[in-house]
């Protein structure tokens, strides 16, 4: 089956790549260069539908994938959530996002968080699969580590004592949300 | 298994329940009786996702199922298509909004239209089953017929000579794109 991936992410393409082997997977961006539809969703998975059916109206192909991902922090009620992307402001960047959330977690000692990466296999007849993959952890009082990207180097997944972005990539991959998410769509669309 | 069925709508329970046999199907309301999401998507899917997540946050239970629906006239780009229920005005009521359609389709030849049900099982781990189902027509002159409800009076199925609103209701039911929705999932989830 070919399956049109709504990412021009590089990274997530790859991944996607060696989850969904014996399958054709491309990329948003072979339809249609300008792609970058509204996330105005409240939710991972309302953001991951926009997404999905986006992509869908640019393709003739039977089924597309999106994914919606995110930090959770329950304690700041779900924040960043939806808005890591664009916590540190809309022209945000990576390091804004770790800083602000470094300062909001100031003097707080519950510090529990998860990433969440919620997928969506959408189907030209209007059917779908939908998949959640978490990874379980807690936010560092400080960054560490070179690897990885976004709140990385602040997130210290349960059973470790190193952060995400001390980890090798192979180690990484291994506790994705992302890879979780996709492994259990790839289970259910056989 | 317990679903708990995102409407207070009572004949879409009945339906839901004749389909999820061997399940007990609950309504939302039993769980909260101001349950009225916000319906801003811009498509079926997105609609059913909202009602669905706005159902788990109310209950305790594993399942939840939703289901947003519409009469789709492409020769109108589309509409009433999410608007269908407010397709007449806000405030409008199934004659406003037939009246409208009728007069939008005045002098218009092509009046191929399709009602579409798109329903959502989702699942508190965070997974779905997505599944859509379809009843394709075509929009009358005029209304007949005082059965069924909404745009009823002025659809006439394929291969029928009669509108939807002079049909009984088993023969209404056998074509209803809910059903073929419901009974899709209800496949799917086993």
């Amino acid at each position: 089956m070919k399956i049109v991936f709504a990412t021009g992410n590089k990274g997530k393409l790859k991944e996607a790549r060696e989850i969904f082997k014996g399958h054709e997977v491309l990329s948003i961006k072979d339809f249609a260069n300008d792609f970058n539809p509204e996330e105005k969703g409240d939710t991972f998975l309302q953001n991951a539908v926009i997404k999905a059916e986006a992509a869908l109206i640019h393709t003739n192909e039977d089924a597309v994938l999106s994914d919606d991902s995110g930090l959770v922090v329950p304690v700041l009620n779900g924040d960043p959530g939806v808005y890591s992307s664009r916590y540190g402001g809309e022209d945000g960047n990576d390091a804004l996002n770790r800083h602000k959330l470094l300062q909001e977690m100031k003097g707080i000692e519950d510090r529990a968080a998860y990433f969440q990466c919620t997928a969506v296999l959408l189907n030209k007849d209007g059917s779908a699969i939908v998949k959640t993959g978490k990874c379980y952890g807690t936010i560092g009082f400080e960054e560490k580590g070179t690897g990885g990207f976004g709140y990385d180097p602040i997130f210290i997944p349960d059973g470790l004592e190193k952060t995400m972005a001390e980890l090798t990539p192979d180690e990484k991959n291994a506790l994705s949300h992302r890879g979780v998410a996709f492994r259990k769509i790839m289970e259910k669309s056989q």
